[in-house]
């Protein structure tokens, strides 16, 4: 039986994921705002450096309650406009949909879940560099690998099914047996990395060329995991080391944190730093550089 | 017996400090830099809250090597020149000669005092708020007292005759019992603002009017407080909410790092955050978050 697809946000991750399945077939309805008019004139492009694609046709919509229900809804909005969430995709639900939140950061599913009482959610992880570069046109830059797990949903068959789509489209997916652990992993990149470009102003690139923010980089790290230990998530201390590794390694990355504040958007700071110290705190533990961290955001988001 | 001072710096606090002592009619000689010819034909200007004056003759010199034997030598340039500092001042010592090093940090009296073996020695702290605003001009805009402390003399008597004369040419000036306590309580306002406002690229107004950068402020004072304390220098933790409220309360203020950094000028960072962080360590107390910025303004130094 064919899934039917929403995603709601249509932007870099939305584009490039929700693109990609409707380019293998896959029957998928997407929401726009400011590129709706532009969209439905000209389709959406995805220039990916796995292969260029234009899809012609696509079920554009400006207004979520135009929708129609759809079986999976992928959330790939920024975690700022959460609140509106659970009022936006009401409309879009059956009793066996399952929104599966595409975003980064930790307690969104919690949050969801507490407004969206008895709703399927699932969480998404994605690893991939994308840009939104213009109207209806993403440029897909380099990775791209999904990570998808249950929240709580009664039944996960669905889960294999969503994998299995993506895979059939091109799209390198994994199903997580533990959605926590991958989210918690993922913020050992994401703590460090997306706090430190924005309040020093740079590149990962010169992060990890600068023995002081190397350093920094990895103690922050090490304040992560330490953090998910504390919650009862067993990540290694050893993971630190091969993400510096890693990031030295990367191609040359802007964090969408960075991104943000470049564009004068609201950046993460609630999903990405204040959920996972107020987590960790409530196990006892004290993450002590990555509140500093926050406390910077937080100041330079009030302080244009 | 009337003392005979030598300037080691004629800037925004030499030009103030040694200009107030001449003033008053001491025998001061001034060393020059940049603005040795200016001063030669025009002398120095100070514009002060307490009253402009200008001093027509004034002794100045362009090398240390061309100034008079001192009894007192005051210290007045940056801690990152402390380097070349034994080499320039050791013609004008004689074997009573008092040098006073009127710099912010710690370890300043250890590192010179190793290098200048058996010189008596002396630190000051400036509580001021002045600027070099011109060859040979000073304007000094708020504040000035002057705390000055024993580090080896064997008979301080001589520090008592330079708080007299400071006294008599009008600079508040005291004595300190615990010239260690005072760097340290010094620092408690030092590490956080200093740094801060560079890394925020802001001032301590706005630092004090966002909840965040308060909240970290008073964290950030807090850690000094106890590393300060686990080096057995009792500091009270309740200075850290009086000097959150004093720095409410005071007039919009540049931290001399922050100026540092605005003209491009190498910051303090060894004296004023990795000899504190080391001093603790030693002692057993890790101070975290005064560690991130010193790493910060490591990579800002290093990446302008």
């Amino acid at each position: 039986m064919a899934i039917r697809y929403g995603v709601i946000g249509t932007g870099a991750l939305g584009g490039f994921y929700g693109g990609k399945l409707a380019k293998s077939g896959q029957e998928v309805h997407f929401l726009f705002r400011g590129d709706f008019e532009y969209v439905r004139k000209n389709g959406l492009q995805v220039d990916s450096i796995n292969g260029d694609f234009h899809l012609h046709e696509i079920n554009a919509y400006r207004n979520p309650q135009e929708m129609p229900v759809c079986d999976i809804v992928l959330v790939c909005l920024k975690t700022t406009g959460n609140h509106q969430l659970p009022a936006m995709i009401q409309s879009m639900l059956h009793p066996k949909s399952v929104v599966v939140l595409l975003q980064n950061g930790l307690g969104l599913e919690e949050d969801i879940s507490s407004q969206l009482p008895g709703v399927a959610i699932a969480g998404g992880l994605a690893f991939i560099c994308s840009n939104k570069v213009g109207p209806g046109h993403v440029h897909h830059l380099d990775y791209g690998k999904l990570n998808i797990g249950s929240y709580n949903i009664p039944d996960i068959e669905i889960l294999n099914q969503v994998v299995a789509d993506f895979r059939l489209a091109g799209v390198h997916t994994e199903l997580s047996a533990n959605l926590r652990f991958a989210r918690w992993q993922k913020l050992v990149w994401n703590i460090p990395f997306n706090g430190m470009t924005v309040v020093l102003n740079t590149t990962t690139e010169r992060l990890m060329a600068d023995e002081s923010t190397r350093e920094l980089s990895r103690e922050l790290m090490l304040e992560v995991i330490r953090g998910a230990n504390a919650c009862g998530v067993p990540l290694p201390e050893s993971l630190a080391q091969q993400m510096i590794d890693m990031t030295i390694k990367m191609n040359p990355y802007a964090p969408s944190m960075k991104l943000d504040y470049d564009h004068h958007r609201t950046m993460e700071i609630e999903y990405i730093y204040s959920k996972p110290i107020q987590a960790a705190l409530e196990a006892g533990f004290v993450m002590h550089k990555v509140s500093m961290l926050e406390k910077q955001l937080q100041f330079i988001q009030a302080n244009p």
